[in-house]
């Protein structure tokens, strides 16, 4: 690409594009692949067994819908779609929050529970095969540390800041 | 989670959960950033931009639709539907292969390559602010690395591999 006029654009070296790509085909290819495990074994995408996962550990089994966003990362309208889909498994159930008009709780149900228990040891598995059982202790360190970086630096605290759950 | 009865899970310990939902959070973050970026500068999701930089760097700036898919990392069908909504636009258009009645080719037209090379400083700033500049010289190359394994390791090279562009 050619620099357009009157702008200095910080192209990525060979190598930072090297790392970009091989950061860009491991996401896709990671991401199909344990899509394709949790349709299998699940019937259901990679994002809403998360939710089911987020539902699983918290107390009594639910979440304000706006927090349970937060912990997924992602918008209010797709968790507001996931959980429409996983109602109609019956896994999760929203209950109204009786103090708070505009608030609803998402509630795992037990054959949400049910499902997650099944499901989890495959899953598990999925990842350790994909991920951990390729990286050596330094590098599972190392990864975390970057990740941990990069989501914080999505994540600023200022009021206005563009977060999916916000929007 | 309970282990499942007869079933030896090797579950993620804390330190790997950690990891995990790093991975899972800044992953989930990243698209959103990017796809909010490119969606207000280009109005195209991310793994649009991506079909456009491949075709963009090819020769004549043409691929085989299977290699397309296969350099994305996604399904054919996905590309294909991909391809449907760029040549919409006038971004890209599909040719026949002369010499292969199945095969096709994906060929960005020169209005393609002009909203790439409009799009293009915007997005490397993107990337750029949002991952290169947060991470040290060595964490960059640790990144590089351990996302090399990650891809190679979910493309194995024996016939019948489950890959996506295959599919």
């Amino acid at each position: 690409m050619d620099t357009a006029p009157g702008r200095d654009t910080r192209w990525l070296t060979p190598e930072e594009q090297r790392v970009w790509r091989a950061y860009l085909h491991a996401v896709t290819l990671l991401e199909d692949h344990l899509d394709r495990q949790l349709q299998r074994d699940a019937d259901m995408p990679h994002v809403y067994y998360g939710l089911l996962v987020q539902l699983g550990e918290a107390p009594e089994r639910r979440l304000r819908m706006t927090e349970l966003a937060k912990q997924a990362k992602i918008t209010r309208s797709r968790l507001s779609h996931a959980v429409s889909r996983l109602e109609k498994n019956g896994w999760v159930r929203r209950e109204e929050c009786p103090d708070d008009k505009r608030g609803q709780f998402a509630v795992l149900t037990d054959a949400g529970y049910e499902v997650l228990r099944r499901t989890a040891p495959g899953h598990v598995e999925a990842v350790r095969q994909a991920v951990f059982d390729r990286l050596s202790p330094e590098q599972q360190k190392s990864l975390g540390e970057i990740m941990q970086i990069v989501a914080e630096g999505l994540q600023p605290k200022e009021a206005g800041a563009d977060l999916p759950w916000l929007r």
